[in-house]
């Protein structure tokens, strides 16, 4: 008998040589119908190897991401054995799960794919599926395999192959299809209802662009049919929903090919967004008591050399700036940081005066190869909502504490409920690429761990995520679609106060080191909008969106009173504009529901003589006639559902 | 007989070898007594000259610019003639009048002048010019004019003398000093009433370090012992509302060695000072139809080609930023127009869809020597309330004088009310400098001239002031100390839209060119806070105070009230801060008086009984006890009757 320890610390006796499917039946016949694949003693393992030792067991159904591994990593080898089946000359080199399903590189020789062939092989791959073929690992030597592959005229595998050490190697077969394999499947085939090929691309051996191109044909697979027709649809909806799509359609934002790539210009409707939304935290920070402050766009490259920033980043970035006549250098600013230590600088201050919370919507500008540059969320240039907090170590956890609450007023305001957080601390194995002392950087990490604890968050900690200057608190923020993304960030740093030497005179009437904060609760107003852009799918919370109403007049006669509504509007600090076409209301309405306008207000003889209005939401809904005055609280309420005041202790 | 022609068009026989000051005479004895310069021809004379022709005739006295250059040019003879008096081996070299004084560069050889020395000079000037010696101009030929000078071993004179055209060298003889002079003097010393040696400096001969090192001794001189004494007044507060001495005490804006030379940093008090100055220009700017765009910092050298800057300004600016992986060139944007072209073009227009009119404070980054630097003045980076009007070119007209009313609310609300206005137009004999055709050219002129008569602007027209791309209107103000500075400017262009390729669809469904306006009413942020600063020596109006009261508790007791009496002051968004010293309240009546903060509002037993507050006007006037609401109605009046609401058409 072996003891095996499960999550949840029971323990189990089973006879030796029991598998994770025994141990799973032994749980219960219903869960192990579910489970997929396990880990023992922390390594993957099939659910059919035989355990020979006492251990702790993970058992993985679809709904871990461990399980959707061995899932996708599975239905690789089927992909494989289905596309044998059409093209047997065809290479295989290597097929890894990924995010979202998987690939499997291959070299098809003289032959093509093509968007016309995925139906066959999917066809072949869901036949393959029903004969519940079992996946099965077998240890090989180095020697057999080489012979195999070397037989298949397989360059590919013999040189992967040549890289292991003997004695580790092993294939993975399943109806007559074997492949090279560590292991880590699901019990057989038939647990894969649902397969969809998605594209092909061509992709490098070993992603170096000197060897030979591959195809890469990327795939996904599901345990039902339903879950793939609503990852296609999720998938649609995406596509609907990208910031870059909408963006344009909304004249947000654009790019110039003559300004450069990266670099957004904001038009009008764009510009004003992102107004309503830095005034909307300006508010917030004011009343968190802190002073905004402004800063150039560059710096000399001495103020990054005493930040540290020339040295970890400057190669990779924009290139110095010379002058004409002297003999100066200066960077495009990459962060605020430096600039605002150089403001605490030009005064001396007591404790009593701090902390300081420096803001500044600060444009930065950092280097990106073109090819990874994407919409809004990769640029060349962004702003920054940033700020510096500068406080005795006495004051760091309420002031942590204190951002926190600041973070989770602006995601409750813009309608986020569902973020999760990440205490990014150093990479242990790797302490040199940190810079400052190994004792301030444990108080830094605890202060966060504790801020995080005592505000109740949900939080993970990730060892190596870290900044190099500090560790930090990172929000990660599900969008409509479920998809996740890094939004507000707040990081604890003892590094640069000592680099530049910042001091305030104690109560004890000794010099001290302050502590820095930074922090971004949107983390930069492009990256927040193409979110936002892609939650919302453009429909923001009323109080953010660019028109509010579209006043929609039934002739040309009832223009003057419409502007006149208009007008009044505009001093409720409603946002509107007139549809003035010469067109049939029908159509009017109709075009308008095609806008993302919350509001519609018809207008016509009735309204003008009583000085009503009547109104229409967006969807369908008939609110029915009102007075300007009942229209504007009826706004007001719905604002302040989302757009509540923020309070600060 | 002879005819002279004078100013007002009327003729004067008189006797041919008349002087100007026998045509002074004639006109009136009481004239007469104060001309002290005269122009015949257009040509500098002297008071004494004989007049041999016909011709105009220009008399000058102490109010003109021209008087004061014959006054400030006499008195440098006069400052000589003492200095040899001291210094008889002192050499000479030259002695201009300048806009305030004159100066004269001598070579002292092993003597040395220090402020100690300034007195007995001046009194020896003044000894002088009582016996009023008569200035006497007398041709000389260039070989005794050499003479002269060998023999007094001044090789610099001897270097001037030989630059000069035999025939054309005259001196100067007043008593027994002489010294090498083109002429234009006062009719004699007497008129020299008071002087006074401002400072000595060192100065290369002809500017040129590598020549010898002259000592520069800088003096003024007037006809009244009082306008000496106001002069010197105006200096010592002119010296008082220095932009960066006041920045410096009101905590607005500071410098940083490490950031760089020219690169202010707005403090937390500046910075909202600049917000408030935004807000209130983009509220005005929203009624009369602007659009806020937001462009990045750096743009392609490319864009700078096609806008023409780079080959204009390319070699003297900052210098092209390169990227560390990709063949690209960025440069620092020096303005925002090729910007926000580059927006234009991101979507077609009709006629019917202009003007567009997209505003930006955008921070621009040029190239000055360090040397040139000076405050916020003159800075390497700073931020223009800029924005470009698109029309078509019947909307020209209107749009420009709309831009003239907009510029004229902003200066009524910040209370310059003297300002004068300059046309600047072609240099006519330098036609190349500029770039696009003749014709538009004159029609772009016409148009500012046009606008500018309509909207009964007080303007002068001068030549060569031009911008290279198009026409302007600036807008000249007069600070407290009657100093002028340039405010606004309003640019016409007709040659960015044709290098942008900027097109709209007219009325006939053919392309045309738009036209564009450049404006912006403050100039520069930067630039118009350091005016406003000398303007009012940081007495701002009320609405842009940073601080627009002081609470005073007498003790301890009433801080409690104070902060709910702060709280609710703020809900009526008046600005305020605490004195919570442990001083009496005498002494923080006298600490708040040297502060700018308009208002004072003392708190005691009898004000938290009663709900009131005690407030005094910064200056002394006591207003009284009063509520809050009452004082907050006062504080609105107050800045109602400089802050009016702007009225767009």
């Amino acid at each position: 008998m072996i003891k095996i320890t499960l999550p949840d610390g029971s323990i189990k006796e089973v006879a030796k040589n029991s598998t994770p499917m025994d141990v799973a039946k032994s749980i219960s016949e219903g869960f192990a119908r579910n489970v997929i694949s396990a880990k023992f003693n922390n390594v993957t393992v099939e659910t059919s190897t035989e355990l020979t030792e006492d251990g702790s067991l993970l058992l993985y159904t679809w709904k871990d991401s461990e399980g959707k591994k061995a899932f996708w990593h599975s239905s690789a080898h089927l992909l494989a054995q289905a596309i044998l089946n059409f093209y047997p000359n065809a290479k295989l080199t290597i097929g890894p799960a990924i995010e979202n399903g998987f690939y499997y590189d291959i070299d098809f020789g003289d032959e093509t794919l093509s968007d016309n062939d995925f139906k066959k092989i999917e066809d072949k791959m869901i036949e393959f599926a029903r004969q519940k073929f079992e996946f099965k690992l077998r240890a090989i030597s180095k020697a057999d395999a080489l012979q195999y592959y070397k037989e298949q005229h397989n360059e590919f595998k013999v040189e992967l192959i040549e890289n292991l050490t003997d004695g580790e190697i092993t294939f993975c077969d399943h109806a007559d299809f074997t492949d090279l394999c560590r292991g880590g499947h699901i019990p057989n085939t038939g647990f894969i209802k649902a397969v969809k090929i998605m594209s092909v691309a061509g992709a490098y051996w070993r992603g170096d662009e000197k060897n030979k191109q591959l195809t890469r044909v990327y795939g996904i697979s599901f345990p039902k049919q339903k879950e793939l027709t609503e990852y296609l649809h999720l998938l649609e909806e995406a596509k609907k929903r990208d910031h870059r799509k909408l963006g344009k359609e909304l004249e947000l934002f654009t790019f110039s090919q003559k300004v450069g790539q990266g670099l957004p210009l904001w038009l009008p409707k764009g510009a004003a967004l992102r107004e309503r939304l830095e005034n909307f935290l300006k508010k917030a920070q004011k009343k968190a008591g802190y002073e905004m402050v402004i800063t150039p766009h560059i710096g000399q490259k001495e103020l990054y050399v005493t930040s540290g920033h020339y040295a970890k980043y400057g190669e990779d970035s924009f290139q110095p700036i010379h002058t004409p006549k002297e003999d100066e250098e200066f960077l495009l600013k990459p962060m605020n940081c430096p600039h605002h230590c150089e403001i605490f600088n030009t005064k001396p201050y007591s404790y009593k005066d701090l902390p300081k919370r420096f803001a500044e919507f600060g444009t930065v500008y950092r280097y990106e190869q073109s090819g990874e540059l994407h919409g809004l969320t990769r640029v060349r240039g962004f702003t920054q909502d940033d700020a510096h907090i500068f406080c005795t170590p006495e004051q760091l956890d309420q002031e942590f504490k204190n951002v926190i609450d600041l973070v989770l007023y602006v995601f409750s305001c813009l309608g986020f409920e569902n973020f999760s957080t990440q205490v990014s601390i150093r990479d242990m194995d790797n302490l040199d690429k940190y810079i400052g002392d190994v004792e301030t950087w444990e108080i830094a990490e605890q202060a966060i761990i504790n801020a995080a604890k005592d505000k109740g968050l949900d939080y993970v900690i990730v060892e190596g995520e870290a900044a190099f200057y500090g560790p930090k608190l990172d929000f990660m923020v599900k969008d409509a679609l479920g998809r996740s993304w890094q939004l507000g960030t707040i990081q604890v740093d003892y590094n640069l106060p000592k680099r530049f030497d910042l001091t305030y005179k104690g109560a004890d009437n000794q010099l001290h080191r302050p502590v820095m904060i930074h922090r971004a609760p949107f983390g930069s107003m492009e990256r927040f909008i193409a979110l936002l852009l892609e939650h919302t799918g453009g429909n923001f919370p009323l109080w953010l969106m660019p028109e509010q109403v579209i006043l929609l007049p039934i002739s040309e006669k009832y223009e003057k009173y419409s502007k006149k509504v208009l007008q009044l509007l505009e001093n409720y600090e409603i946002r509107g504009l007139i549809d003035d076409r010469n067109e049939k209301t029908g159509k009017k309405i109709r075009d308008a529901e095609v806008t993302k306008i919350p509001f519609m207000i018809i207008i016509g003889e009735d309204e003008e003589n009583t000085e009503t209005i009547s109104v229409r939401k967006h969807g369908g809904e008939d609110l029915g006639k009102m007075t300007i005055e009942e229209f504007s609280s009826l706004v007001s309420k719905e604002i302040n559902s989302t757009l509540q005041e923020f309070k600060f202790n």
